[in-house]
């Protein structure tokens, strides 16, 4: 199976050496041979010779790391409109376009237009740019069902903890009519330290951005739209609800004061940032959620409970980000794609 | 896809319950029809006149809770032997074995043989009767593998809550390295009750068998046995350990006394009985748990935690039993074998 991997950032660079360090033994356990034959990062597109060169993923990491991506032999500028990239992947034999670029939910729609592209043309796409996926979800599905082609993104929510492969597993046996959990590490951070060091959000912020947790502009976390789009990725993906961005209610953590959070210690509850979604609707907000249930989990922990018509409550909690654990999640999509073929 | 239930305790009653609800929901969203082509109880066999006749799921069900499997058209005694019962499933163009019948470690030989009788025709086996896993998993999924067939045991472990699947999709990212959890819910209820009433184990164990948690005889579960047998099915699914309940230090919760509870609550941790699987071994036994973490679980509720080769950990919890959500991971296993095709 031949790659694209598009964005050099950290989960672009952890790809490529996963592909390096466990691709003979992915071949061997399941038979698909994962080959990296194309990459970009902001300013540069290095693509292999031929429809049957390849690029070696340690090197093209070397070269980012030095900065020297665009003097590698196939670079061009990344300036290449997105059907014309689809073109060129399309004629290099690419089966699958992994899209590690970064998410930016106001500056979607280029790679939006990408993954489109890349869709009509029958190229497969992994994505964990939530970007294109919280703007215009149904749109993506729909090309990719239209296409008869793969569109995965188990990377968007829980990094490494599968939290989207469980909503589909429990579909599979019964029907999840609601999911509810926290899925944003930075603000799950933060709440934790105002409970249990009795700091004011401001405090507790400048920590999670020493700990490097929270960017400099912390907007996305803190003000809920991260967690947002991953309501939209669930609500698409495991309820079949075909829903966008702009129609998730969402308010972020600046509101909660320490106050409100010792009354809820008070009654035996936790305030987290909870991201639900059900016929009833998308939101995202803070709320009182109970100290002994499987949703009060420590540090930037992700949590996600998963309600099924039996009225049954399954819970899976894990890392919600990090490198590694994302890039483990790409590898897991390309491995259901290679087995599927 | 014909199917034969083996079983018509809860839980095969709720499979054919299931096949009748959601047959045809199944069969649109996946493609897979599910025809009822045989079933069992402990006395009777009635199979399917021809290998294009069915069974109706709800007549045998009815038939069933009457006491009249047997005077049922196509009705035989159920003393044929396995091979010969592998044989006439054959000869009716069966797809899948379904064994729902009861689990007894000490009895386990019948079934592991018809199990082995029904892989080596290249029948598909479903199983959540734990007896011939326990016993002799390497054996069973080495005959699976040979004859180039399916063998699922979802209902297991967990019951509804997919403890195996996220233990598979983990693997398919990362490589999971250990598993430590509570898969028996009666003994959870009983040390729950000790730790929040303060009672003894006796009334503990009094109090659950009136729920209908423990059974009249309680050896199974508190002497830790069936928590063995599913960390077997656990380590050989998703370790790939091979090994067989004997090979499980088993320690039931007889012992657990109120001080030790006492003495472990005033140390931040909680007594659960801890399944526990790794390179180093496969081990049951009563362990002191951080009664923050995600194996303090209340009531009947199971948990389990898969540590990954990169030092994450993702855990899990949900109803370990229930025949309808045990039915339905019998309905998931049987859609993955179907779409698998």
């Amino acid at each position: 199976m031949r790659i694209f991997v598009c964005g050099m950032g950290v989960v672009g660079r952890a790809v490529c050496e996963l592909l390096a360090s466990r691709g003979p033994e992915l071949r061997s356990r399941y038979g698909v041979p994962l080959t990296l034959a194309g990459v970009s990062d902001s300013r540069a597109i290095v693509l292999a010779g031929s429809d049957s060169a390849e690029l070696d993923p340690l090197a093209v990491v070397a070269a980012k790391q030095a900065g020297k991506l665009g003097t590698m032999e196939g670079a061009m500028p990344a300036a290449l409109p997105p059907r014309e990239l689809a073109g060129r992947c399309q004629t290099l034999g690419i089966d699958v376009f992994v899209d590690c670029s970064p998410t930016d939910l106001k500056a979607a729609a280029v790679p939006t237009e990408r993954m489109l592209a890349m869709l009509a043309l029958r190229i497969g796409v992994v994505s964990v740019n939530k970007g294109p996926l919280a703007t215009a979800m149904p749109a993506l599905l729909e090309a990719a069902r239209y296409n008869q082609v793969q569109l995965r993104f188990s990377g968007t929510v829980g990094g490494g903890t599968p939290v989207l492969a469980t909503g589909s597993t429990l579909n599979r046996g019964e029907t999840v009519t609601a999911i509810r959990g926290i899925v944003n590490g930075t603000t799950n951070f933060i709440l934790w330290k105002m409970a249990t060091e009795r700091w004011a959000f401001d405090v507790a912020l400048a920590e999670a951005q020493k700990l490097g947790y929270a960017e400099t502009d912390p907007t996305a976390d803190v003000d809920g739209w991260d967690a947002a789009a991953k309501v939209v990725i669930l609500a698409n993906a495991v309820l079949g609800i075909r829903a966008t961005v702009q129609q998730v209610s969402v308010t972020g953590i600046r509101g909660v004061t320490p106050e409100r959070i010792a009354s809820a210690a008070a009654a035996g509850k936790v305030v987290k940032l909870i991201a639900g979604a059900s016929a009833a609707g998308l939101t995202v907000a803070p709320q009182e959620v109970d100290a002994a249930g499987p949703l009060n989990t420590s540090g930037s922990l992700n949590a996600v409970e998963f309600t099924l018509s039996s009225g049954a409550v399954v819970a899976i909690t894990g890392r919600g980000a990090g490198g590694v654990e994302t890039a483990s999640a790409v590898l897991r999509d390309l491995i259901d794609i290679g087995t599927m073929r």
